[in-house]
């Protein structure tokens, strides 16, 4: 097996590719992770979810990282981790325009809508509460990749 | 779509099941994830690595959190989050009877073994480190399965 690290614009393109993901947070220390759709643009991620600890641990503490893989096999596989800061597009005029851009980007990903109606099902609420959209300012990415060949790092 | 939270014994059957996972760290209120193989046992999970960031943010700050998945479509998938404290188990002979028992359980899982080499190789180590043996107390685990039948709350 054969393992590099990625370029940058590797990563990126890897990104624009992806729309699953795992997002963690943290509070008072403590790491939580969730599994997350997204989407990607030069810098951001955005993403939709409904009320709970999620957005509630985001609002104090907006430090965040994703992390996306895609694994064909055993030994051939890519790994990227962002770390970011967390931004909600909050339902006032300062936001409208980026909460209509998040909005048109994620309509297209149905199964997001999907996922985050169900959480707040789960919840028990009756009524499906308000959408939070958020936008994750990227700090930091790096990506690995391994395969069969062509790399520049040999696992003997 | 049919959503339900797992029952505790549920959540403990499937990390039995599953070996692949991904676990979050955090420093300074800013979150890291990687992905890991892990041993369910009783209470814990056992897991193998080599140093990196991981380790060293582990030793600083013990809490952590593991999420693992299985999606076998968009409508039938389970997801188990485990909140967990970090244990190295060092090599000391206080430790030598859980390092055995972690090494005997994780040498069974060969994928395990690479990864964590490849790691050490990428990151320019002429010769593998010494492996760092750990394993993660649980403090609380939670569950949600979806399926197309059998779960008592239902998405509209």
């Amino acid at each position: 097996m054969l393992i590099s690290k990625m370029k940058s614009e590797e990563c990126h393109e890897f990104l624009a590719r992806q729309g699953v993901g795992r997002l963690a947070c943290a509070r008072d220390s403590q790491p939580y992770i969730v599994p997350i759709y997204f989407v990607y643009e030069p810098d951001h991620l955005y993403g939709f979810t409904t009320p709970g600890r999620k957005v509630e641990w985001m609002r104090v503490n907006p430090l965040v990282c994703v992390q996306a893989d895609e694994v064909l096999s055993q030994d051939k596989w890519t790994s990227v981790v962002v770390l970011g800061r967390y931004e909600e597009l909050s339902e006032t005029r300062e936001y409208s325009e980026e909460r209509n851009k998040a909005q048109s980007l994620l309509v297209k990903r149905t199964s997001w809508w999907v996922t985050a109606y169900v959480a707040s099902v789960v919840r028990g609420h009756a009524e499906p509460p308000l959408p939070v959209f958020y936008r994750i300012h990227i700090t930091d990415i790096t990506g690995l990749r391994a395969s069969t060949k062509g790399s520049p790092v040999r696992v003997r």
